[in-house]
């Protein structure tokens, strides 16, 4: 199978592909200025969506599992880039303390958590695997399926202090997004190092806040390169604080709908038109869409997909007032259809960083035909590193070429999610 | 062709194997921590034997050419590594200008150079190649083995900059060894980085401080990790200023050699002794020998190997006294038998470093037959990564594992480098 569908691509992503490559030193350079002021976050992993006219993050993880489906020929990126990480943060470490998610470990993802255990153990660390479920009590050992065996082991909370029976961790590493909120028992460790941040976690972030950041870091890279910044990130509105409910002073009793959703449709058209406007602009013969979703994950509000308001008549009002009743923080983003295929199947690139560096990443395979819904998961294991693009291959025709602008993409999104961090920190100086 | 005869291992070097194996994290962390005091150098190749007891380092090259030889699937540990040296010395940095050997390039040594563009431009800066030569005077054009070619400019200084023309680099990247001493075209560059710096230069680095140097590191890792220090580092002895020409107050007329021949046949039986008591100690059943050579390369001494002083007679005082005639600073050096063998051929690794990072390496074959002397040179790239170990594999059966070995005394070695600068720098203050 191959590792990249490079007879699927041509048109403006080429175009795209040339720039970036040209523009090679200029980028890395710039990254290295944005990291004189920024900081990496520990560890990530970007969704990337690959239009065929666009490119842009779809999901930035601050708390990645997978890495078990990195190539083995990556891991040394993996452990050379972790050794940088650690010895900025904690040069003295010697334990690493690798929180896990706390429902019972499918095998995949105890899969993930030995290959995070192995990256950090050549960095140099001894590294023991915590469970912090309060339904976890009892010292567990794994099989895999490789025939080895994997612990884990109930947390130990003192005073100041997280660690296991005879294992004093210097920095913990989360390996849980959090998406419940921060629990008690990760609260106040100051003495330790605890990566990432709590307020890294899912309870804490806003989506709208990332794209935010990505948006400002886009428009300035493509500034940079003298390119459309369209070209490498979605066009959104957001809309705080949408109210669904009829007021009482709002005339229910006449059938109108809650006022949120006047807001809400106004906002479709209004980055539906945008997004026509540039697919008019590069000649791109598709029917945009867009997905209306909350800014917070968790917030139980559907993610829903309009590409013609008119389309749907009454029924989209009806929907919205039905579904989305209450009052919410909504985000309307221009939907990017993914155009990469392995074979016949739609793939997304996921790229994996430590501390700065892409260190690999894989495909995302798309079992169901549709375009922009995920129904099941295979990985494909990125063969080439992205740091290796081959500068005279013609544009559209090299996989490390494409992968080259996959990892910018992704380093792009993880400035942003820093940037984030950085606005979002309860500990930054005002 | 195996990139690794494991079969021909056995014995001493397997115990070491597997210490070095248990103690990686500990390792790890011990050379961070150096790396907190001391400085690495930006890049370096140390040549490593392996006599089947023991390993230590048998040149540590701070301006290495070769790059050509590393594996393609290396590359992006080196460029990896390479960014993190930028960022650490210049991240503003734009332009890098690779300086040559003055000699007409041949083109294994244009592969190098190519290598070394191709990296630094990957990790993000434009990179240009230069000659120093006063007899190079015109940009030339040389054609490559795959149809490419690369340019070759001369240098022009200003008062306080050295660049090309419409080129000012910010960094200057050293790959000729200086052998012949610092040109002055190279001197009072301080508006810019020069690396390696200057006093890196053979005429300037003298043989007996880096052994001394290596002997220091090799004692503390030694302690650390709770073996014999010998194992990993030659027993020698150093001998300032020994004469070989008869002072006239010397009864030269009745034929008694200088008194540099008796010092240095006693240091020569002094280091013997003690090998044969370790050879003793650990069972080895070969004949030790020693090598004599000069504290300084381009002294003009030749290097001479004796397993016996006594076998030799009165020819080895005669020999002395012909070939090492007037006053020499000479090391008496435990010999390193290679017992590496490719297929039959005796073979030597070389381990790459950009930064504190090892990023490859290859075997030097030797097509002569000898199991200490280098006749023709044959690479033989390293497929593996250094820190990809596999810790429950047997000792001695696995070549990631031995690679992992090498790794660390290729760092001591650059560590020894480092710690050999910094006592050796100009500019420090005292």
């Amino acid at each position: 199978m191959p590792t990249h569908p490079t007879t699927t691509f041509n048109g403006p992503i080429d175009e795209l592909e040339q720039r970036f490559l040209e523009s090679m030193p200029a980028i890395e350079r710039w990254f290295r200025l944005e990291w004189m002021e920024h900081t990496p976050l520990f560890y990530s992993a970007v969704n990337i969506r690959n239009t065929g006219s666009k490119l842009a993050p779809l999901h930035t993880g601050l708390f990645p599992n997978g890495w078990n489906h990195l190539a083995e020929e990556m891991l040394p990126l993996a452990v050379q880039a972790a050794m940088a990480a650690i010895e900025k943060i904690c040069p003295e470490a010697r334990n690493l303390l690798i929180v896990l998610e706390n429902h019972w470990p499918s095998p995949d993802y105890l899969a993930n958590v030995v290959q995070l255990q192995r990256i950090f153990n050549r960095a140099g660390l001894h590294v023991r695997l915590g469970s912090i479920s309060p339904d976890f009590h009892t010292t567990t050992t794994f099989p895999l399926d490789d025939g080895a065996s994997v612990v884990l082991e109930p947390v130990l909370r003192s005073k100041n202090r997280l660690g296991l029976h005879n294992f004093d961790p210097c920095t913990i590493l989360l390996n849980t997004d959090l998406r419940a909120g921060a629990p008690g028992i990760l609260e106040d460790l100051h003495e330790q190092y605890l990566l990432p941040p709590l307020h890294a976690g899912w309870s804490v972030r806003h989506k709208n806040r990332h794209l935010q950041s990505y948006e400002e870091v886009a428009k300035r890279l493509g500034k940079m390169l003298g390119i459309d910044p369209w070209l490498i990130s979605p066009l959104f509105a957001t809309l705080p604080a949408a109210r669904f409910t009829p007021k009482e002073t709002d005339k229910e009793a006449t059938g109108a709908a809650p006022r949120g959703v006047k807001v809400l449709l106004a906002a479709v058209d209004a980055v539906l038109t945008k997004v026509r406007r540039k697919y008019k602009e590069y000649g791109i013969h598709e029917k945009p869409f867009v997905v209306i979703k909350a800014h917070r994950s968790g917030s139980g509000i559907r993610t829903l997909t309009v590409r013609d308001t008119k389309e749907w008549g009454a029924d989209l009002p009806a929907w919205l007032t039905t579904h989305y009743r209450g009052q919410h923080d909504l985000i309307v983003q221009e939907g990017l259809p993914t155009q990469e295929r392995i074979g016949t199947t739609a793939a997304e690139p996921v790229v994996y960083m430590m501390d700065r560096y892409v260190v690999g990443g894989f495909y995302h395979l798309f079992t169901q035909s549709a375009t922009h819904q995920s129904t099941d998961f295979a990985p494909l294991t990125f063969k080439y590193s992205t740091q290796q693009p081959q500068p005279h291959a013609p544009p559209g025709a090299s996989a490390p070429n494409r992968f080259y602008m996959y990892g910018v993409i992704a380093r792009l999104a993880m400035l942003a999610a820093s940037y984030e961090l950085e606005a979002t920190d309860p500990d930054a100086e005002t």
